[in-house]
């Protein structure tokens, strides 16, 4: 615990990374995983509030508060990387479960609807005559008189390159007209035939991931599919907190944050795609980009403020951001490629909503529809061809590895499904099918329906004293062990609990999902019956077991081929977008169509919140499949 | 001319400026006067070609080739400062013929047109409705709402800045609406009622000399003139010097010096205007401006490139350079202010001109006129209502100061008109009432004009062998002194005098003009006497005597009451685009219907040109003011 003097540097190395840096004494060891490019989650933001970022240091070091931490973890040597200075030299282990690592995410694509391929720009080859002394219009006024039309615009950096463009390609060019602003433009000029290569990209914005594929605009084909952290979430893991950090830090650096991972992504696309090729594709070549993200996310990659969706009345800065060019959005893509932002809702219903939407189809249907995208937040859309209303709840992060102490996000380590048998004792599946670090949302859901299903917990999901080992008092009450230390992956320092403190967690959750669409369908004066498709989207679906998220009363218990997932709804959204007039047209209509409502100062809501804070519900009439249990269990 | 260690600093003073800059052994004089921002004359870029740059140091110095000196100069101690090396601290004294000092310009207002206030920006004051949880439509959309108008953009900068803006004001906020693009935008947001200011710019960027004028959009009032020395000049004095710089070193660095110079007289606009308010006015208040330029200085401006107007067939980049921002073009004006360029209808037919013939009206009237604008270049224009027909000629830079060993142009210290007496001495005027330091081009008039009626010279501008001290036998010939260097301003280092060679680069430019005037003329079926208005337009203008210009030959001997003088047309034309959307669309139509001709491939023009090479012209019958005095010479 003591050290060298102030001021020096000292080697903080990374096991197994086997990477090392030179910090200066007196830094925190969660600076020097940032300077490593560890990748450590820290919620909070490193404030020493969510206790998720845990090491194991060798060496000196001081660390600082440690009431975070279960009483075993301090003596097994773990400390906060965000509380702990480093003092000198040290070796640190991050605990598994504190690493952000690959993980599951959904990029696959949906049977497209039957769209008529009109991405908004196209390429076009001009043979244009040789300038003379009889004939010596300058050179921009000769393109346009080629492409016969004079009122199209051209960037500066594309007039700034235009004249040798012309003469490298002998008067033979192809020229890229891109037709999504109110005036048309020449976004690029190309020696020669190059009408044979058209790209964009289509882009989901996550708080949590960002989603991207490279897209053939002359075929419709997607060439490559990429995802990535979101690198904002060492800022902060939810929306709230990274709102709060843009508010005392500027929203500078969250803006560079989500720019840097949609650039790596767009990297990655650009590479996976130029090893199939012989001649590789290179960021000039993407003249379009669709973006979806949630409101949120949508600021901070434009670089407004948000300081006025956080509070009350919830006003963002604008719902349509104009569309702006690559350069002006920092984007590694054509610097004149032109960017469609789909228009957020509101505050907390943003454009990724509207390409859901527009993904499912649900606007162009005659059927009542409900929609439903369950991720740190949930939303929800109800409505057909004539009519769209929508909410969002505060679902919280139970489902995406918060709020839970053994929660973790559906990466590799994670629990995704489980049963408890008859002996209280589990059996379950793990991403990557390794040995567990904890459970992800689809695990949760299945932990909850099956503890309830064998009697662990009762209708309030409050754990039963049992006798088993596997129900004990712990340090916040009863908790029950999902799995015993020796059986979890390397770096675990306890057992695998879920307490009822994270059962609650849990239940409040749910109950905001169903209390938010009963809400939205008793405002439409419908009932659960009336629906006849449901729709689930985000990448929560791809995991999860619907007969489960019905039982715990999450979902409705409504006929299950009603249910329909589609996925990565905000990614495909953009890609429709990227690829057809019709379905841009269709993006605005949606938006205007969409009636929000702010649930928040609903008493309604709040009622039916309530009501739902029972497994499945206090009404068992809603959820008929499962009365006869229900009232097994009340004469219990 | 020895000296110290390489890589050492000499301290380089300069007097009487009393101006002193460290620089590495080694460096030129000329850029210790660039550093030391001693604004010196060096017409060809520094090559030591045009032997300007005239300097008397003393103290450690290495003259190189003083070649381009005349004998007495290197006598006297005169070296160029492009081609002397310091070699130790030097003190360093130029000689004020070679410095670039305030000079006449016009930026005098002409009688305006009538025309409707229009201009394309507007300030709407909007109060709008508080946000709250009932009607929480984000910022801009709220904007929109007020205005009516849903399809305004906001540029990013403004939109970022909004939010604040709207709850600093209280929802009170004055909206800065501009309709220049295809589609409106709302440029600025102000909190609280700020209707009363609104401003722009007009500005005439010149080869030689920027000049701009504040201007109050709501009244149309002129504000403020201001005009410095285009900061090119050090580059290169003409057009085709900077383009050959431009493409050696890429037209970064000129695009940079005009900004430099356009910012620098909207700073002096700014400053002189904000003396007389009480709120001072800042560059963010000019959120309009409307520029006029040659097609090269306007090329230069954006930023693109001007190779392919220097070479045959003289194609610009572009005709209607693209309505730009502000800030996409550096300039000390509001980041979103839109930037009107006016159209270059050739590559040696610019904007300025479309501008002259705006502010002299002559395309709406039944009248035919001819306009002519003499600079480095000659332009002119013949038209009507009907139609435009216009040319350009080289007629290079003899009354800018250039090709004439005696001139300069119309600055301090500049003969600006002259008489020759019967004893072959002169009496003379000097611009600033100071002793003469040479003669710029309404002088250089007066005294062709004058040496002829006086026998001095012939027809052809030979001088002729007289018995007076003021004709002598020189380096390069017969001279005639102008003045003896006793009576000139401090610093000559010989008499001023008008040599053969001098005489025939004149007569070369008047010849270009006269001709290229009568081939316009003939293109259209037209001649000298069916004229019904002459116009000058120019800074030229402001200093002529138009009857020595006809008795040269320059301009058409046609009834004086027929020419008329318009003084700076480019600053006036863009001051009127700038104020009303009818002049703006007068732009459009005379840029569209102007025909332009290009002479250089003309033999009719060739034989005018020859034609022309004699005083007023081998043809007299088209002098009649002159017929008789010409016979006379004849017969002598």
């Amino acid at each position: 615990m003591s050290g060298e003097e102030e001021g020096t540097l000292c080697t903080v190395s990374f096991s197994p990374d086997g990477v090392a840096v030179e910090m200066v004494r007196g830094t925190t060891i969660l600076e020097a995983c940032r300077a490593a490019g560890i990748a450590i989650d820290a919620v909070c933001g490193g404030t020493g509030k969510c206790g998720r970022c845990k090491v194991r240091p060798k060496g000196l070091f001081d660390p600082g508060d440690t009431s975070a931490l279960a009483e075993e973890e301090r003596e097994s040597g773990v400390v906060l990387a965000c509380e702990t200075l480093v003092t000198g030299d040290l070796e640190v282990e991050v605990l598994p479960r504190s690493r952000i690592r690959e993980h599951q995410i959904l990029t696959r694509t949906l049977e497209t609807p039957v769209v008529k391929l009109s991405p908004w720009v196209r390429k076009v080859l001009l043979e244009l005559p040789k300038a003379t002394l009889y004939d010596n219009t300058a050179d921009f006024e000769r393109v346009l008189r080629a492409l016969g039309d004079r009122n199209l615009e051209m960037p500066i950096v594309t007039l700034r390159n235009m004249s040798n463009v012309l003469r490298e390609g002998g008067w033979t060019v192809t020229a890229t007209v891109a037709d999504l602003k109110s005036r048309g433009e020449i976004t690029r000029l190309e020696p020669g035939d190059k009408c044979g290569c058209l790209l964009g990209v289509a882009i989901d914005i996550g708080t949590t991931t960002v989603v991207g594929q490279l897209i053939d605009l002359l075929t419709g084909d997607v060439l490559a599919s990429a995802s990535e952290y979101n690198r904002q979430i060492s800022k902060g893991e939810d929306v709230i907190a990274r709102m709060m950090y843009g508010e005392e830090n500027g929203v500078g650096e969250l803006t560079d944050l989500a720019r840097e991972t949609v650039n790596s992504v767009i990297g990655r696309l650009l590479e996976d795609t130029s090893k199939e090729r012989e001649c590789p594709v290179t960021a000039v070549d993407v003249v379009g980009a669709a973006i979806a993200g949630n409101t949120i996310m949508t600021h901070f990659f434009v670089g407004v403020d948000t300081r006025f969706i956080r509070l009350e009345p919830y006003v963002p800065v604008a719902h349509h951001m104009p569309p702006r060019s690559g350069h002006d959005l920092g984007m590694e893509a054509h610097p004149s490629s032109d960017v469609l932002l789909f228009p957020s809702r509101a505050g907390y219903l943003g454009g990724d909503v509207v390409a859901d939407v527009l993904a499912s189809g649900i606007h162009r249907s005659d059927d009542l529809a409900m929609l439903i995208d369950v991720g740190t937040n949930g939303e929800i859309v109800l409505g057909c061809r004539e009519w769209l209303v929508s909410c969002a709840c505060s679902a919280g992060p139970a489902f995406e590895g918060g709020e839970v102490s053994s929660g973790m996000r559906a990466m590799h380590g994670a629990i995704d499904s489980i049963r408890v048998n008859h002996d209280f004792a589990t059996s379950y599946h793990v991403i990557g099918d390794e040995r567990p670090n904890g459970i992800c949302g689809s695990g949760l859901i299945d932990l909850i329906a099956e503890m309830y299903e064998n009697g662990v917990i009762d209708r309030k999901a409050r754990i039963q004293r049992l006798q088993t080992d596997r129900v004990r008092e712990g340090e916040e009450g009863l908790e029950y062990v999902v799995e015993f230390q020796g059986s979890l992956g390397e770096g675990a320092t306890g057992d695998l609990v879920i307490t009822d403190a994270d059962l609650q967690n849990v239940l409040r959750t749910k109950a905001a999902i169903f209390g938010a669409a009963t809400v939205l369908l008793r405002k439409m004066s419908e009932d659960l019956d009336g629906i006849d498709t449901f729709v689930i989207a985000g990448g929560f679906g791809n995991h999860l077991d619907i007969d489960r998220a019905v039982s715990i009363g999450m979902f409705p218990d409504i006929p299950r081929d009603k249910y329909r997932f589609i996925g990565n709804g905000a990614l495909e959204g953009a890609r429709l977008a990227l690829l057809s007039e019709e379905m841009r047209k269709d993006m605005v209509e949606i938006f205007d169509q969409m009636t929000y409502i702010e649930l928040s100062v609903d008493n309604d809501f709040y009622d039916e919140f309530t009501s739902s804070m029972f497994i499945p519900h206090t009404d068992l009439a809603k959820f008929p499949s499962f009365k006869d249990r229900g009232s097994q269990e009340t004469a219990r």
